[in-house]
């Protein structure tokens, strides 16, 4: 029996997960990042008795608690080192949790639990090695290798969305150019469709809109490619060509068995996987070597939780 | 006591290892790739009988043979599925070495050979975690994960010379455009002075080769660099630039605790790794994170021998 707990900037899920990896237990509570982290973690703590309380399950029987934070943590100590979302610097929540429950306790990125997620009960199942790539308003990394979660020796591998893949027209968050997800995020193509927009092309979008460019998602870009719109397809082809250098890149360097598209642009399902692979077969310099297979994630709104139960089974 | 075995396109180094990495005895001989595989490994049998005869030490105390090629290799088969240099494709090297001495043989690239032999005997001695990148003709990669090589799920990981990190005037060997060598290796700096210097620019460099610009390698672009001629400055800033975009964005898919700068031009030393040192610091966009460090190769003309022959011992 685990705990995983998936922070987010909005709420904190938590649940109780059986060995065969069954959700037994789910609650959640709104972040309030704006409290401050002793405060949250109070809260945690809190939650946790609550969801011991209500299984009725002995304490004993928990053997670890999972934690996935949207952010940097250390690998050894687990301290999170910094997490934008939440305005956390330098917080060690492993210990507090540690010591008040008495069992192991691992935190580690969001993105790498959506890893250990679907290497347990999702795309990545049956893999020994595996890179999930998530598509949102970021793109972030969960990297898994000899079936165990990746992070590097200072916790800052797997940060897939900063690998430089070209020059674009803007920089990153970063204050970088060229950044994957200055391409490739649902904020990056948002911001080209827009630009493209503003310029004077004409598109389906601005229908689907009624002209409030402000509008414009990720959603509506893809329902515009998939009807055929000119600049929508133009927004997702060069997204697409973005993504399958870095894919090639990922293979150049850790070449996995298996890549999981995740993150919300993912619902964008067949019409952008087709596309996705097309590409990354272009792109792959030696032809007669196999590479990673590209797959759609396929865990579900629970994956944060059962993740972060599992970082006790595969933490690297 | 080790065998290793360093097959170059132009000879095949040998040796015998004992368990503190002393090279205690070695020979070469030319690899002749003309006279066709067959014959070659037939050729690298004898060897091998050879040095057991010569060092009087008896087969059975050889406890494993490593072979270093210059090429990709299948991780669990050995089979080297495609060296170029060589002119092989699809070799089972390993089974044919293996049924003659009944001695485990390990097959591996040497580049990632060559980061065995700095994790063994080098600058990645004492880590857990590193990544070679050879800066020669082509820019190769010898990656160290958990004390193992890594040459990922098919054999194509790790070669980091083929990471796309920008576009570039010229396409690479590989088809495609922007791959880290064609900024980084010595034929892509010898490509740009020359260009540079073909465009007009009046250069140093041209005094040093007398005016025969077909004479311009490395050596003497570093040494008009360090001398202070500004087209040699531009062709190795430039190189430095793409080099460090390629560090950081290992440091963003893998995080190792060190990276070892080896090949024909870190003969350059101290002028190229403090130029690139700024260059990564300036790049990193974790500023509150430490990351790898970088550092020179130190291993000496036998590496590829000592590496082949700790295949054994870090075969991932």
């Amino acid at each position: 029996m685990y705990i995983g707990i998936d922070i987010g900037g909005t709420n904190i899920g938590i649940g109780m997960v059986d060995n065969e990896n069954n959700l037994i237990y789910k609650d959640s509570i709104p972040t309030r990042c704006e409290s401050g982290y002793r405060e949250i973690i109070k809260n945690i703590i809190d939650l946790i008795y609550k969801v011991i309380n209500c299984t009725g399950i002995h304490k004993t029987e928990v053997k670890g608690i999972g934690i996935g934070i949207p952010g940097i943590v250390e690998p050894k100590s687990g301290i999170i080192i910094d997490s934008v979302n939440l305005k956390w610097k330098n917080v060690k929540i492993m210990d507090e949790i540690e010591n008040e429950f008495g069992v192991p306790v691992y935190v580690g990125n969001d993105a790498t639990v959506a890893g250990v997620a679907e290497l347990e009960v999702g795309a990545m199942k049956g893999y020994n090695s595996g890179v999930l790539i998530t598509l949102g308003t970021g793109v972030g990394g969960g990297i898994i290798i000899n079936g165990n979660t990746y992070d590097g020796s200072n916790g800052i591998g797997s940060e897939i969305g900063h690998m430089i893949v070209g020059e674009n027209y803007y920089n990153c968050n970063c204050g970088r150019n060229g950044c994957l997800e200055t391409f490739c995020s649902s904020t990056a193509i948002i911001n080209y469709a827009t630009k493209l927009i503003e310029e004077g092309c004409n598109s389906l979008m601005l229908e689907y809109v009624e002209d409030d460019i402000k509008r414009i998602d990720g959603r509506i870009i893809f329902k515009a490619a998939e009807n055929g719109d000119n600049v929508a397809c133009e927004v997702v082809d060069r997204m697409v060509k973005y993504l399958s250098i870095g894919i090639v890149n990922v293979i150049s360097i850790i070449d996995p068995e298996v890549f999981v598209i995740g993150g919300g642009l993912s619902a964008s399902g067949d019409f952008l996987l087709s596309k996705i692979r097309q590409q990354v077969l272009a792109n792959t310099y030696f032809k007669e070597v196999e590479t990673g297979r590209v797959v759609l994630s396929n865990i579900g709104n629970d994956g944060g939780i059962i993740g972060a139960a599992n970082l006790c089974k595969h933490h690297g």
